[in-house]
């Protein structure tokens, strides 16, 4: 946001008490102060700063978001989310889905939510590669990622270093979730496709076993233990998988990439490798789509 | 188009005297009749037919295929077009370019120059994996197709079977014109990123030389002659180049793929292999944008 052209920061809001009332270059670690002071106080944020769009990172969960987005929106407001399940609400919660529609037409706002995945890798890209079909039997995506030089809140997130015991009572806890948007990017392919799917089938979030010793600099995973996490997702119709997506990361993968593979006519196989590196691209798509997002009726 | 569900063809034309009169299913090489009889006369089409749009291949060139655009638009009458010069026709020409906006607008329709390539692999795809780097220093575009199982007049197109001396004099006569849209497609990824070229340098178009004998069913390539050509195009801004597209197309193409390579923040690896099939896929995106054409303001 600070290099975009064209842009300004013009308010930020945390409701951590570490970041209320310090500046926003300082705990962001930018050469300078941006003259922005983090507030977590909303009336104020919004009377004082008058922006044309909120960027939204919180949670990766609509019912978790959906008071946050209200608020924005009800200030008449745009948004930009990396909530995950915002992606394509409609199948996370179709409820909340039909309430931010609702409300974002009352109020003549645009509400996106996006990011590199959901929002890109499993869907806007099997997407764009589908309009040079003629006619499409299957697509599969797979997304492999090697976490060994991701953020330590990533690695965490996938479970490394833990022993399979301890990554099967996170998984009953919730404190791993897997990855989210799995279903959403299943449903937003489906529907750009007109397809009506019977179910979208989401698999078990799974440990990858490490074969051998792995390490980064925040985790040592013993062989045996567990380096990360697999989950897949299947979109049905007429009894049989039509779209099939897989989403693996761990620490020591081999090779890591984003690929695309379209049984029709014409076969597509596409690669990016290696895969786009998430964070990097969350917050370009992010920003990227500011414009848009503004301009859309 | 006649596989595809929610369109019906109800006219159809051509110049040639040897298919006007005839059922377009039976010139197609279709199963049974279409029930369509094509005409040369352009009243009576639309007349007759009332279409919501028109699918429209006739030439490369705005200059050839301008006249046969204006009739269509006066008609009230949405285009597709494979036209590769009105991908982006404001680099081809750019008084027909606004002469062709201005009368789309009067009559409240929408024109669409699209297909494979320009209109996908170096366009569209580069500009969509685009949106997810924060900074973009050079995008390469390569599509390298083998033209041994592809039809006869793409064959003979590229000058397969020549010596170098008749293909020289067939790019000096214009028999052999290269591919047509690589400007396009640079001027349409400039427009995307809201870049301002310098200039945009058309390399010459070259032949590639057989190394050893190659051949397909028409032509056979003795070593030294002409395999098929090659030529590059590069899009400068701030004396540099910032955008690169590379198109080869040869008998004996060991391998075949499009390729995308971003260096930006984060660099973009992306490859697609076999190449995109361009005939089957042409007609793929020509028949998918319909919906869009017809829906668009």
């Amino acid at each position: 946001l600070i290099t975009k052209k064209g842009l300004e920061i013009v308010g930020a809001i945390d409701s951590a008490p570490t970041k209320v009332g310090r500046d926003l270059g300082e705990i962001i670690g930018a050469e300078e102060p941006l003259g922005v002071v983090v507030t977590d106080d909303v009336e104020r944020l919004f009377s004082e700063a008058k922006p044309d769009i909120a960027v939204h990172a919180t949670s990766s969960f609509l019912k978790d978001v959906y008071l946050q987005l209200e608020e924005i929106i009800k200030h008449g407001v745009n948004v930009v989310s990396t909530c995950e399940e915002l992606s394509y609400p409609y199948v996370s919660n179709k409820e909340l889905a039909v309430k931010i529609d609702k409300l974002a037409k009352k109020f003549g706002v645009t509400v996106l939510g996006t990011g590199i995945n959901p929002g890109f890798v499993m869907d806007t890209l099997p997407i764009t590669l589908s309009s040079v079909c003629q006619e499409i039997r299957h697509i599969k995506v797979e997304r492999v990622m090697d976490a060994t030089d991701r953020r330590v809140p990533f690695q965490k997130k996938i479970g490394a270093g833990l022993t399979v015991e301890e990554f099967k009572e996170k998984i009953a806890s919730k404190q791993i979730t897997g990855h989210v948007g799995l279903e959403q990017s299943v449903a937003m392919i489906a529907d750009a496709l007109g397809w009506s799917l019977q179910a979208i089938e989401l698999g078990a979030v799974e440990p990858v076993i490490a074969e051998k010793p792995v390490k980064s600099k925040a985790v040592n995973v013993d062989r045996g233990n567990v380096a990360g996490l697999r989950q897949s997702v299947r979109g049905i119709k007429g009894g049989k998988p039509v779209i099939t997506l897989l989403f693996e990361a761990y620490v020591g993968a081999e090779e890591e990439y984003d690929s695309v593979t379209i049984e029709g006519v014409p076969n597509i196989h596409e690669r990016i490798s290696p895969c786009v590196h998430g964070d990097v691209a969350t917050a370009a798509i992010i920003v990227n789509s500011i414009p848009k997002v503004i301009n859309a009726e």
